[in-house]
């Protein structure tokens, strides 16, 4: 992280880092769009009245005022006013108004990926910042949303995150049908009560979570214990269905629900096989989801939180009686570069794009040097021409002081030759056709070993 | 634009128009790397007291709190507590900020791009948003800048500028040393007030500039004309310096001003003849900068302002005594894109990445189907998989209405073939092998005749 931020929860990268985190942009939009996702990008600001039609989560938001507004009013009539602006605090709710707005210019069902910066005012801590990046991808549907889009998802992430630099991930899948059926299975008719109580499993233990159980939703004994044995059934691939199967409940929601699932886990664990749990507990706190839920732990990093979460929603948006149903999740970007730059589970390989730098002879000779850069750069190879025909040894510390490969020496002769400063090896090269080898084309993301 | 943009001066693209937003960005992009600069992002809060260093432009700053705080007091005590957080208004003050606060990870002189948004609460109109995207570069010293990175960052820019889909432009290049000499050469010392008014010369017009002149800095009748001779010069090579010269004006200042600005002329004519002009009338409001100044506009659409801005500063940043001279120049990407995309100066060539839908003969067929497509997405190629095995019409009509150029049929038989949407052409594939046309592998940017 860049050394004196001064901001706590505002991180900032050196360029090396910067390079480390285009890295991981980068491989994100290309397999999105491998996968048919367009980008879309929104605006950082909504009014208030829509960042907070759900309702939850109001103390996090930033709000927007005009410093020199001479009434002073918009900042603190800011609670009452729903039309203050305000910075969004994650790219599902302004994607919502997006497809609203444009229903009449996309094409449904919609694909997008979005990779934008948002804000929250939470206390910052590891893992937490007030200003990070997330990557989403969401299908979107007028009307009606196959299921197998649930199932392709977990495909197109599980590929996505297998990309980037990482260690080893579990993505959990669950699906609110199968949860919420066999809650009314046992008789809990409560089940969102029961969801959220489920929730906090990782958090308080079981024990804690059957009192909860008990007490604020009035479940006896047997319907805490048969709840908790649901909550508890992780498997690595389909056999969840035969243990759910076990617990002996019946229930048609369910059934929907672990047909589902078992789709959804059998698909993935094809496609990235270690990668994928069937996870029965994972609730997701948003209310919004209605199938399919995801969220995923790097594996010996489960502290810091779930990197990518999502799930399936029958209503993102509506219009009138029209419905967007969606299916989407959303990467933790900053979340993972940050853990990724403090683990070193990925360095770059120089902190410049430059692979040449073109040295001056004497001062005339700027405009020659320019011209062979641009020889150079015609064919993709990042150059840079020094600025003063300061002593060659000058001009050579300053490229490796920057970490750039390659000196080039053009002399009075119009003789060339360029120099690997790291061997010390110099030849003769011809500008219209010199090529630095493919690793020094450009800056490379190493993997830590 | 999207159709609907709720929010005023708050501009969003739909997938097609936001196709030519990022191939804007890569160009640029593209073209900053090959010079050697790096990608920097610095966080989109400043504190007040930051953003008001300079003094100037508080009336346009966002100010930050948080909405649910229960004191009310961070936005209303806005204008007393410079801690209170803001929105950058442009790159250039975070920059200097990110450069101080680095200095000791960085190597200098640093080169830097930064492609982000900003923010500011001015009243909307035609070129003039409320959230937009910046595109700078600048290079940094720590102590002493060479004066050839000014001339350095002209072909750069102008290299940059003529890579885009845009009409003419015509990069109009200034020195303020040779405007201030010059000033102090015919006895007018207020060279900062006789700058000022030379800056309202394209509003008001000559004789009203000269009449301020008289009346606002005590110039006398023939050094108001000489300021307005001086302003009057536009050469598109160097033969500015003789028009100088034949005033008749003598300073030493004014000497190295036109030094300067002949050198980054004879430079910049050369690299981008046609697109650069000694435009001696050129003050750029900013106080800060010190020698040359630039500023552009598109050919035909000069109402729209200047798309491309910058200067040399002597003190971009200071810390103590060490002082941080820098060159740089700050392209308004939404400002371009806005004017290409409403004078339609380029066109995606379709609105979707997906060049090729995998139809379904059955829905049984969809893991098979995954296969051929992750082949494909192998090599590069963009692809789809149907969600449902409808009637081949309509998977057809939908890759019709989203753009797809391609449909692939796999039969029982496990035979390939894909079909042109557009001719009609069916033909075998071999999923191992088989590429679409180099034009239709991914959506193209196609500029207007």
């Amino acid at each position: 992280m860049a050394r004196n931020a001064s901001l706590s929860g505002f991180p900032e990268w050196l360029p090396q880092e910067r390079l480390v985190e285009q890295h991981v942009l980068d491989t994100l939009r290309r397999i999105f769009e491998l996968h048919g996702f367009s980008s879309v990008e929104t605006r950082a600001v909504e009014t208030v009245g829509q960042l907070l039609r759900k309702g939850e989560i109001d103390k996090e938001v930033y709000a927007l005022s005009r410093l020199q507004d001479d009434d002073g009013a918009a900042a603190s009539g800011a609670r009452e006013d729903p039309h203050q602006l305000a910075l969004h605090f994650d790219l599902t709710v302004p994607f919502a108004r997006y497809v609203v707005e444009n229903a009449g210019y996309l094409s449904f069902p919609f694909r997008r990926y979005q990779i934008q910066k948002v804000w929250r005012g939470e206390r910052p801590q590891e893992g937490r910042a007030r200003e990070f990046t997330q990557a989403d991808i969401d299908v979107v549907a007028d009307g009606d949303l196959p299921f197998r889009y649930d199932v392709e998802l977990a495909l197109v992430i599980a590929e996505a995150l297998s990309a980037l630099p990482i260690p080893a991930f579990k993505l959990r899948i669950n699906n609110r049908k199968l949860a919420e059926g066999f809650y009314r299975g046992i008789g809990l008719t409560d089940t969102a009560g029961v969801l959220r109580s489920i929730d906090k499993l990782e958090k308080i233990g079981a024990e804690k979570v059957a009192e909860l159980l008990k007490s604020e939703l009035g479940a006896t004994a047997e319907q805490a214990a048969q709840a908790l044995a649901l909550a508890s059934i992780r498997t690595e691939d389909t056999s969840f269905v035969a243990r759910v199967r076990e617990l002996g409940v019946t229930d048609e929601l369910m059934e929907e629900g672990l047909n589902e699932l078992e789709q959804v886990i059998a698909a993935a664990v094809k496609s990235a096989p270690g990668s994928v749990v069937a996870d029965l507990s994972i609730a997701r706190g948003l209310d919004y989801y209605t199938g399919t839920v995801y969220e995923t732990v790097l594996v010996g990093h489960e502290a810091l939180g779930s990197i990518c979460s999502g799930g399936r929603y029958d209503a993102l948006a509506s219009k009138g009686s029209r419905k967007f149903p969606g299916v989407g999740l959303s990467i933790g970007v900053t979340r993972l570069v940050s853990r990724i730059l403090s683990q070193e589970f990925a360095t770059a390989s120089r902190s410049v794009p430059t692979a040449v730098l073109i040295t001056l002879a004497d001062d005339d000779s700027w405009t020659g040097a320019q011209e062979v850069a641009a020889a150079l750069r015609a064919r993709g190879i990042s150059t840079e021409v020094a600025a003063r025909a300061d002593k060659f040894g000058k001009q050579i510390k300053y490229a490796d002081k920057r970490g750039i490969p390659f000196v080039w020496f053009t002399d009075n002769e119009g003789v060339h030759q360029v120099k690997d400063i790291r061997s010390g090896e110099q030849l003769p090269a011809d500008p219209a056709a010199w090529m630095p080898p493919a690793e020094d084309l450009k800056p490379r993301i190493v993997v830590a070993g």
